[in-house]
């Protein structure tokens, strides 16, 4: 066997040279080990960082942070994963893998929880009372290929490398690498097993890619790697300049997925569920073509299957089903304050990520990882870029607890003086989807 | 105050932006105080590394570390201090500093041991029974004032930043950067309190610099450096393509730095030797030119003053000052092999720095920090670039012990087959001072 060590390594990428296959895998199993210690390991974080890496090395790393834990395969082809790169009030999860799961597309969610400015998907069907996502990877596969959707939390067989060198990102500044990024989600998606992978990029100032270029660099780069390792991939590049949907909060967003399963959901969280379900069906090999997968994703909503898978996906994890007629069953706050405009206008932009952190200083959010989540506060806008608001009107209501009254006065303040701007001319309507990417 | 924090600094060098003389304190001093991790600082040193230094953040750098522990301070003009990148058979801080010292410039010596292929001066002087290297902060700086000349082993107390530093870069392949280089020797020679400094960089296959155009890089690194502290810097560019000398060894070198003193030494050695001492000599204001300062030098050598001078810092520092006379007191190895030259023909090259680890392999070095040293083995080298050599008739000789047979044999090998090249027509002879450089 080839010898390899980290000195040499580490002098390899620092000058801008390729690592092979080997080196990357040595390093990975390596630290694991603990012999490769977590000083050389962020040495090597800030080097691939800053000169970069090929799509060869992209691949070797996800395939080393992949087999670094247990690596699920399936036979079904119709095995499609979702994933999004997060923002603030994005819950299509709960509508898309339905939707999907309705049209007999097989659904596996491992999915994370919030930290900072974005929800989590675990966190947020927790505020369903007894829902569990602590299923083992054994029930985990016994669901998913019995009922056909099945959501779990992060657990540590899979990709236990990303984990670790995740966390090493997380305190060396060397989170936001393309590369670095996309073998991070991908390890953990090809882990998951899928045939397929349709991918939400969020680009925007409530998104980590600010801009669309950006996005689609990162969509580049996934579409690249899922290829290398024979999987269909689509990725959308999706506007997150405003929150989605009209709510921000647990409870709240649970309820507005409910009303889109229902029919009655805002717009553009409709439009992009509907999209992105409709990829999962045509990658499944269910319908040819993208309009008729878009077709019988409406249809799911329109005759109720949607509804009722996912309401059979939260009896089945344990769930009380009754919530999808009886919100009052879910915690909302028990207080509503309204945020009126100043003066009449027209929407011109929000500060998404600062209404992100803000559901967090009401409690709806973590600001270090074991902070409890408060699922009943939140935020429901009545008003979306573009639209008209007139002096005094409520542009959205701030749910929260009783003892929060000075908090919410100074959000209050915050959101008519900072985080919304007006303008006096109407600005164009926003697209909800840019671009539509295909490997 | 100004509040910094770590992830933001490593955010910014990882962008290619300049640090702040407040960012770099932060840096050091919350290191020091363990509130930055081992594996952000080695994160941020492998940004330093590929992303480079300026002249400035090289400064603060220095500065930080300087301060990270006692930074002596004098008045005297005439306290001048000498340093050496290091390379195989390099000793001349035992002939330059008694030459010095006996024309009157005050010489602070703190010097560090020997690791791989470069011995240390503190391991050569130790090979004088009964010196004692390991004197406090407090008696060097009485020491420096009373008789001109001290020599001690590294301290805790100067620059221990830089210690735990270089022991991170030691093991994260960030060692060979300028400015990383620039602020670790500058950090400790400053803290030495010397007014002026005279550098010996050395360039070649011995030396950590493998070219001049390296070597002049990092010198005119630390005279820019030495600039932002208003210190004067000379800066030698010298030739380490062979071993300094004929000897490599600890005893063997010591004797052959004697006979530098008495006037009977090599010619490179001692040309080099005087070319140091004399720019010290000018550095301090003792004589205006340096041709005046080397004349100064070369009669230290004639009139006895500077063999003397050397024997009186082995007296003050506890050392036998015998050996000055009789070399039968220093321990040297009871065998010599001769290694013979195959054929005729002139040397054409030496794998220098294969020498030092050769050396190391018979016990005169370290291969890890606590390995023990043998004073007594060593080579002696008969012949030197551009010499011309017959067949049968000796390039070196090997000191050894009685048990090293079968290494000695080895090492023969190697030297004739690989480590020493000869060629039919004479090469030119090497130059010793490649260039000069001044602040």
């Amino acid at each position: 066997m080839t010898h390899f060590d980290m000195y040499n390594i580490l002098d390899r990428k620092k000058k801008g040279l390729e690592l092979s296959e080997g080196e990357i895998k040595w390093v990975i199993s390596n630290y694991m080990k603990d012999e490769v210690k977590d000083y050389q390991m962020s040495a090597l974080l800030m080097a691939l960082f800053i000169n970069g890496m090929t799509t060869k090395e992209t691949a070797y790393l996800t395939d080393a942070m992949l087999y670094s834990g247990t690596a699920l395969s399936f036979d079904d082809k119709s095995i499609v994963d979702k994933h999004s790169t997060g923002g603030v009030g994005d819950k299509t999860s709960f509508i898309i893998a339905p939707i999907a799961a309705a049209c007999g597309v097989k659904v596996p969610m491992i999915a994370g929880r919030g930290l900072g400015h974005t929800g989590g998907t675990v966190d947020k069907i927790e505020a369903i009372p007894g829902f569990k996502t602590d299923l083992s990877l054994n029930e985990f596969k016994t669901r998913l290929l019995k009922d056909g959707l099945v959501l779990i939390g992060q657990t540590k067989d899979i990709a236990p490398a990303d984990k670790r060198i995740y966390a090493l990102r997380d305190v060396t500044a060397t989170i936001d690498s393309i590369p670095l990024i996309t073998a991070s989600i991908m390890s953990k998606k090809l882990a998951e097993g899928a045939n397929g992978i349709v991918m939400d990029i969020k680009a925007g100032n409530g998104a980590f890619m600010r801009t669309k270029s950006e996005a689609k660099k990162l969509a580049k780069s996934i579409l690249a790697t899922a290829k290398r390792f024979d999987k269909t991939a689509v990725t959308l590049i999706t506007n997150m300049s405003q929150p989605l949907g009209n709510t921000v909060g647990h409870s709240l967003e649970l309820i507005e997925c409910i009303e889109v399963l229902k029919g009655r959901g805002p717009k553009d969280l409709t439009e992009l569920s509907l999209h992105l379900a409709a990829h999962m069906i045509q990658i499944a090999g269910i319908e040819k073509t993208f309009s008729k997968a878009l077709k019988k994703a409406k249809l799911s909503i329109k005759d109720g299957t949607a509804l009722t898978t996912f309401k059979n996906l939260i009896e089945n994890q344990g769930g009380d089903k009754k919530v999808i007629d009886n919100y009052a069953l879910l915690d909302i706050a028990e207080c509503k304050t309204e945020v009126k405009s100043p003066r009449s206008g027209y929407i011109k932009s929000f500060q998404t990520n600062q209404i992100g952190f803000m559901c967090t200083e009401l409690g709806g959010g973590r600001k270090v990882k074991t902070d409890l989540i408060d699922f009943g506060v939140g935020f429901d806008f009545h008003k979306k870029l573009s639209d008209k608001v007139k002096r005094d009107e409520a542009i959205l209501t701030i749910y929260h607890r009783q003892s929060q009254k000075d908090l919410v006065a100074d959000l209050s303040k915050n959101f008519v003086t900072n985080i919304i701007k007006l303008s006096p001319e109407k600005p164009a309507r926003p697209e909800v989807i840019y671009d539509v990417l295909v490997n």
